[in-house]
């Protein structure tokens, strides 16, 4: 089977799956928990049913943790989302723009506890996977505090940000490709060399997050884009930036916050000019040969996880 | 030991824990967490620890599961808070109030994150007490959803109510003496008893909630009472009024608005004339009643639980 065909199946097993995880509560809790769970990229969940199939472990038991963790990371965007004042997500609207903050709280609450509660199906290794799984739990609830708190905070270093969004983005894509190795029943050596090669994907994941900011087409990027630039919210361009020159930075910003295009734009020259956005690629690039390297290693069934890094690399969006 | 010794002893101990659980995440998650940790009665976990001392159950996993639930109800407050626009918890600012809405939903995932964490120091039955403890998650969302829906509902039976506060209050309480029960390797219909001594424990706890916004001095309910009349929050009195006669509430809650002690005193009046406030104490002491026959039926060390219904019914606020 193509790897393509492999994902698309996965996908579509994933999506069944979750159309019918919450059903039967109220109303107000249902309809935005289904709502949301209709759109996205399924990209957690795939890793690790492609980690648990480059291993041979159980398809069921993976499906269980791969549901599980795309409900705690759709948790994550749900309160996120209420946090950042976005209103799309997925190309749907939020669940605090389409009722209300209290309705996306409680959707939020309510698909991690979807969560938990699904992982009570695993057949084996259950105690290890959700203590794995509530630590990846903790690990970006921290994640996004210090995301805020750096809000606040001109003097972030490269290794503040890379530890904060290793919090925030990479223990959980970490989450899914170790998950797959436990159920593989691999040795605990090999599991956490999973985790790595999942935290180094997620980290590369984050700062082409923050690149397509500057090189993608602003209309896609949209609203988000303006408040994170506007509130400060540093990115992994914003870091380098502020450390050649933070003078320049908070010039634009001022500047972008009566006139966003021309501030942005200003931004954006300098950026290129001090020759970050290629940096930037390179530190991706970098991230990416370190978690194939960690892949070299490993006695695999399979190329899934080689090409799963091609497939984050050439999103779009 | 008196029985006033013990839940002091008890109490000293769970705040004791809680004062160490979680001092080394960012600070702007450890401060409003340890903020509001500082507060409470620790009704949920004395209940837990009480069940495991009737029964000879384990005092170090009771311990355990007794700061987890604490932990957990204190993550349904944080984010209950926020949703009702409270400004004082246990005599404390709000978090939302103190800092502000993203740190405080972020605070309550994080002490739910804790929460779950600290379970994975149980001994035994560590998957059957994650399993109930999940299960009392998802009820609590589910029924302060209904709660919320509720408000736009002119049409809520006792029925419905008291389903909506078992959901809202009563699983958590019914947790505290079910996973108690459970720690001392009860028999499974002894865990079932006592979880449903413990829901009734809750129902009857929010009945009187309801009734004391009634006789208690109005000082001490403060913003959040009105708010509640105001908003149409259902209560027990409410309902029983409702079933009586529903334009005269209505009436009440549009002078309230105007002119709040005007509107509430009339509302009072309605309810003492046409008896709801007896028939509401009645309610409480039937459903306690019906508490203190299960204990009847069960063979115990001590008279511990027996005292702690007397303990939730002499609660003044």
């Amino acid at each position: 089977m193509t790897f393509q065909n492999k994902i698309s199946n996965y996908k579509n097993i994933v999506d069944k799956e979750l159309k019918s995880i919450y059903n039967k509560g109220p109303l107000n809790l249902t309809e935005p928990i289904n709502h949301i769970l209709s759109g996205g990229k399924r990209l957690r969940p795939l890793l690790c049913l492609l980690t648990a199939s480059a291993f041979k472990g159980s398809k069921k038991d993976a499906l269980i943790a791969s549901v599980a963790i795309e409900l705690l990371h759709n948790f994550t965007l749900i309160h996120d989302d209420i946090m950042d004042n976005d209103d799309i997500r997925h190309g749907l609207s939020t669940i605090h723009n389409k009722w209300n903050n209290s309705i996306a709280i409680l959707a939020g609450d309510a698909t991690l506890a979807i969560a938990l509660i699904h992982l009570n199906r695993l057949t084996e290794n259950k105690n290890l996977i959700i203590e794995h799984f509530n630590y990846a739990l903790i690990q970006v609830c921290e994640g996004q505090a210090l995301d805020l708190a750096f809000q606040y905070n001109m003097d972030i270093s490269e290794e503040d940000y890379i530890s904060m969004i290793d919090k925030k983005t990479g223990y959980i894509i970490g989450l899914c490709s170790m998950l797959g190795s436990i159920i593989s029943k691999n040795d605990n050596s090999i599991n956490i060399k999973l985790k790595k090669y999942g935290i180094l994907i997620g980290r590369a994941f984050q700062i082409q997050d923050d690149l397509l900011e500057i090189t993608s087409n602003q209309n896609k990027m949209g609203k988000s884009l303006k408040s994170d630039f506007l509130l400060n919210k540093k990115t992994y361009l914003t870091i380098k930036a502020n450390s050649i020159n933070s003078n320049i930075v908070n010039k634009c910003i001022k500047t972008a916050k009566n006139d966003f295009n021309l501030g942005f734009s200003k931004y954006k020259n300098f950026l290129v000019e001090n020759g970050i956005v290629d940096e930037s690629i390179q530190k991706i690039n970098g991230i990416l040969a370190s978690a194939r390297s960690i892949l070299d290693g490993l006695d695999m069934n399979n190329k899934y996880l080689y090409e799963y890094i091609k497939l984050i690399l050439n999103r779009d969006a």
